[in-house]
């Protein structure tokens, strides 16, 4: 893959990178698809709301429906009906999660099923294996997430860990498409740039942040991303993982990141909790039982924005009576917020007005619905 | 509303009524939205799958949101964003379906609301004041529906009732629009008569053929369309309530029936189960989990007839882990195959060939997935 920056503002910067199925302008918001699905949303509507890349789950994929399948269509595009990029995790976060499922070895990860308790194994090589499968335009290597609060010492033991499994990485996935590495360290900026620099060794195609957004707080998040992010190689798109609001993607952006993705906008869509420029809206509640407006009046979105919209009152209505169309409809509108904030930033970043666009938004997201 | 019968074939024939939000062309079927909604279809892939007029019912809006909300809305259409023809039921039915939970008297039904058991009351009055709030293109006489099997002395009251609830939802409806009779009397089709002449005085728009489907034979619903619908005016719609499956369509059709509205498609959809033209499949079954072809070949609806369509292992896939796009791509499928049907024989009947055309629709849907 390549990858270009094509305009810089203070540490903020677009660019594109151009990758097997396509071109991907940055800074660039990824809905993610856990199960090679953004929940209740067609490929249309994914083009509609202007996706450039959505993110698949391995390790989901891998139990379900399993490599084998998705071995028959060459790929997750084919198998999901999505001609443009796609980037998968490697399984590493999910099998974190497990908690006390799983067995962390020099070797590997060995774990229980948890959909049939099953026994296990998920290891760099075996996640390189399903990922080569997947066909992924951009693989992760496979790593360890450390929870939070840790021991300094813990944290170095296993951001080396994960630095040898990066190695393994890729030595194992060869030269397909491309493949990132991911730093590890915790909340401690030293150990951050001994695992930065390690990567680099290793010499990947991008640079991601993990282990962020695991239950620390906003100030330890900004502090790793202002000491960290301006070391990263300035001609390798970086990726903070996992994150976040929208105000997350705007302080990321400001210090230089790349990539995001995050389940925030599509989760709470399906719980009624929706993004606007002038705030927060949480459609269920009583006050918009007969609200004619539409969700936002100054939105675009296929949702918000044709003379035939839908209102406020409606969605209500979907979200109160669980019908699955108020999910669409939500998040149809929550993804094309997300998006269209990463458009407006690539923008502010070209016309290099970042920090009065930075103000405004600030402004604009306090002002209330 | 104006109809005008274009051609005939035999006793199938093709048309067009012009409603107060739009042309309708007939036969038609009409995809069913309880709630003011198809279950996870939105109006763009409505109109994608080139629905001309959908069904709204009266008894599920009534209770939710309530009139008072769709009221704000001026109707149903402004509420749900559809701006095309909406047809609404009496809520008939629905209390029908009640069971023990209801009283029928003279003056209308007392029942408990299977919400929150409320007391509620609905009469052709109540019904026809719901509907004109719901700006129904079409609306429908409050009646009695009946259980099979039912002495015939109980389907002559019954179908008495329903004619004097005839008449006062005529007198309590006015002009607005326009509002089709609903002819009772069970299985008996010297009732079916008296019912269809009772109505016929009283000079509606079109005519229903209400309690079928009801649990009686495919016999007795062909014996009383096939005495019934020849006598019905040639110069008014004839709408078959509730059917059915694709035969059931096309029978109707042969037999002269204009309109259709019927659950099938969608529900069965969220359940897996999928109509081509070759007959039905069960998508959930293992031997589609790594099929890479459509749904159907043959068919060009969203899900099957792009380049870069969805695949059956997709689809299976998505229906197994119970995600909600599944429903949505096995609706958008269903609708297209029952809404395409319903074009194949407009156009065998214009140009005289319904015959043959029948004929091939029974050979292909005999032939297997």
């Amino acid at each position: 893959m390549k990858f270009t920056v094509l305009a810089q503002d203070g540490e903020a910067r677009s660019g594109v990178m151009n990758l097997t199925n396509g071109d991907v302008k940055t800074p660039v918001f990824m809905p993610v698809g856990t199960y090679g699905a953004v929940k209740g949303i067609t490929t249309n509507v994914l083009s509609e709301v202007k996706a450039q890349i959505i993110l698949g789950n391995t390790f989901h994929l891998w139990l379900r429906p399993g490599v084998d399948i998705v071995d028959k269509f060459k790929g997750l595009h084919r198998f999901m009906g999505w001609n443009r990029p796609i980037l998968t995790d490697s399984g590493g976060f999910q099998v974190w999660s497990l908690g006390k499922l799983r067995k962390i070895t020099e070797k590997g990860v060995f774990f229980k099923s948890p959909l049939n308790g099953d026994s296990l194994f998920l290891s760099p090589e075996e996640s390189m294996k399903i990922q080569k499968i997947l066909n992924s335009d951009i693989s992760m290597v496979f790593d360890e997430c450390t929870d939070w609060p840790i021991s300094k010492s813990q944290a170095y033991d296993s951001m080396q860990l994960s630095l040898r499994w990066a190695e393994r990485s890729k030595v194992s996935f060869g030269e397909k498409n491309s493949l990132f590495g991911i730093v590890q360290g915790s909340m401690f900026e030293d150990l951050r740039r001994e695992s930065l620099n390690g990567l680099i060794n290793l010499k990947f195609d991008g640079y991601a942040i993990g282990g962020l957004s695991v239950g620390e707080s906003k100030d330890d998040m900004l502090r790793i991303l202002k000491s960290l992010v301006p070391i990263m190689p300035q001609n390798k798109p970086r990726y903070l993982m996992g994150v976040g609001t929208p105000e997350d993607l705007v302080e990321g952006v400001l210090n230089g990141v790349d990539m995001f993705d995050c389940v925030l906008p599509t989760r709470n869509a399906r719980n009624g909790w929706l993004y606007t420029k002038y705030g927060n809206l949480k459609i269920r509640n009583a006050r918009f039982s007969s609200d004619k407006a539409p969700i936002d009046n100054s939105c675009g979105c296929p949702v918000c924005g044709s003379n035939f919209f839908y209102s406020r009152a409606y969605i209500h209505h979907l979200q109160k009576i669980n019908e699955m169309l108020g999910s669409v409809l939500t998040t149809t509108h929550n993804l094309w917020f997300y998006l269209d904030l990463m458009r407006q930033m690539r923008e502010a970043i070209e016309k290099k007005n970042f920090s009065s666009w930075r103000q405004d938004f600030y402004y604009k997201r306090s002002v209330g619905v």
